[in-house]
């Protein structure tokens, strides 16, 4: 397969970017080529300085950046030469068969939504986030930021998402979708979330086991967090906050080294006809190493043809 | 002043409760008064058993129990002779000046808005939370759990509240006000915190200084935090399920050790015509003591008078 990476997204881009490419390059098989997006001449220049064969990867040049506080929709039209830009006409054209980058996560969404398109049937893409569990497992915590104002329904279709992407991509038998709540009975939360519980609670679609508090956060009575991007997204930044605040102290444990996101390095948009990751801005070279393998197994686990398949079979009318 | 206790509220009562009112008597002046709300014969028991002088206390008798899964109001109606109620009737007769009590946190909300009323033109009252920054102070978070649907004139208004509890309380000369978003620019986040947003930029009922984001959250950035009671609910029992998490693998630092919920023990519900304060539901002896010695600050504070003072100048008009 190909994996197309951005060279240019992220805050050390192009050093971090280019050194987790060639740490990926030694554990990928022969027959899978990354391809490596951004400007030419720095790359080259890059391989050259690192003593790295360019023949080992495939070259696109890109030499615009889209920057974090463009206007995602704007950026991607004025600049066709950005490596977001390239990176998704390569997507489109199946020239890369998955796109992974640390940039934009704004760009990276918009860029997903008018290129490869949403799968039919799905309301709105979402995002991710990895909650580590006490017990060793791994949460799927959806929506972190995208859908700031996600309406029942499309929380509904969260459930979906999320379940396929713990079985495929986590290998969860059955996972257990849980809605992110401020108590256990149904008529609890924001009027919004009890409309989901609503939908939620007699769903086929997966395997709904209730509302989840905060204070479960960490334990293992679920595998899928749903809620909204609002919340979803102060609950991520805060798991990180503590984490480094605990770092910083000179705390060491082996639970709390799970919190570290270079673990993962990034996570894919849910809901589109592709394989998408998302980086975190501040990744290091290891963590776009990670990103590059992710994206990797996660366009292995087919995610996004069982999602079109699930789908398929979905009719919100028997929900 | 006459500070009355729930004796009956809270999952350790009335151990936990009487324990803690024996070790807040020690501490109080003689001039202040402990009103011990509960089943008589089971606190003159309790005091025997202590070999403490029943004397060092006003006891008045309530002998039936609000549980925590019953709805409020109706409790509040059915069980007129419950802890909570008589408290709530004493209040309002001003036998005493403060009610404290770790029961049902919904009874005790609904009992001080249909007893003691909201303060003029507050639409709703709320509960705070305490979050330890970084640096050794502490953020006043708004709503915790009280408005899940909070509209954005509710939300301008928590400003309000949080910032005199910070001012009054804190000691915190003009509070810094953010608004927990998802990101720092103005028209980030759900449409609800942009309005609010809107409201909140050209205040002058207090200062406000912006967005503030979940990976600020222990900083010193700002000392008000303001969010909807869902946000606030999931935020404050994650910081709880990460302290529990930490202190269960052996993990001491005195950092943590400020997020141990005995430090302050209990809560005020701002905006109402009295000083309530309710208690963590797991509230311990030294929880106890520490709600009814903060009881006691937040009287002595004035502040119910000084939001009523501040909704004076108030004008929603203004804004």
């Amino acid at each position: 397969m190909k994996i197309g990476l951005d060279v240019l997204g992220g805050d050390f881009a192009p050093k971090a970017t280019m050194h987790g490419a060639i740490l990926a390059r030694k554990e990928l098989p022969e027959s899978d080529q990354i391809v490596l997006i951004g400007d030419r001449e720095v790359i080259h220049a890059f391989l050259r300085e690192e003593k790295v064969d360019p023949g080992n990867f495939e070259i696109v040049d890109a030499p615009d950046l889209i920057e974090m506080d463009e206007q995602p929709t704007k950026a991607l039209i004025n600049k066709p030469n950005s490596s977001i830009s390239v990176g998704f006409r390569l997507l489109k054209h199946k020239e890369i068969h998955a796109f992974a980058g640390a940039g934009s996560s704004g760009a990276m969404m918009v860029g997903a939504i008018y290129t490869v398109n949403t799968v039919q049937g799905i309301i709105r893409p979402a995002t991710t986030a990895y909650i580590p569990k006490e017990n060793g497992g791994t949460s799927v915590l959806i929506d972190v930021g995208t859908n700031p104002d996600a309406k029942p329904d499309v929380m509904y279709q969260f459930g979906i998402l999320g379940s396929l992407f713990a079985e495929h991509v986590f290998h969860i038998k059955k996972p257990r979708v849980g809605l992110l709540n401020i108590g256990s009975e149904e008529k609890k939360g924001s009027l919004t979330v009890q409309s989901a519980f609503q939908l939620m609670k007699d769903s086929k679609d997966y395997h709904f086991v209730g509302n989840v508090e905060g204070r479960e956060l960490f334990r293992d009575n679920v595998d899928v967090i749903v809620c909204d991007g609002f919340v979803g997204n102060i609950v991520l930044k805060q798991v990180e906050a503590m984490y480094r605040v605990m770092i910083k102290r000179g705390i060491r444990d082996s639970y709390l080294d799970r919190f570290n996101y270079e673990n993962y390095g990034g996570t894919p948009i849910l809901g589109i006809n592709s394989t998408v990751l998302v980086g975190h801005g501040i990744s290091n070279a290891n963590a776009i190493r990670r990103m590059i393998l992710m994206t990797k197994e996660v366009h292995e686990a087919r995610l996004s043809q069982k999602i079109k398949h699930a789908l398929e079979r979905y009719s919100p009318n028997n929900m």
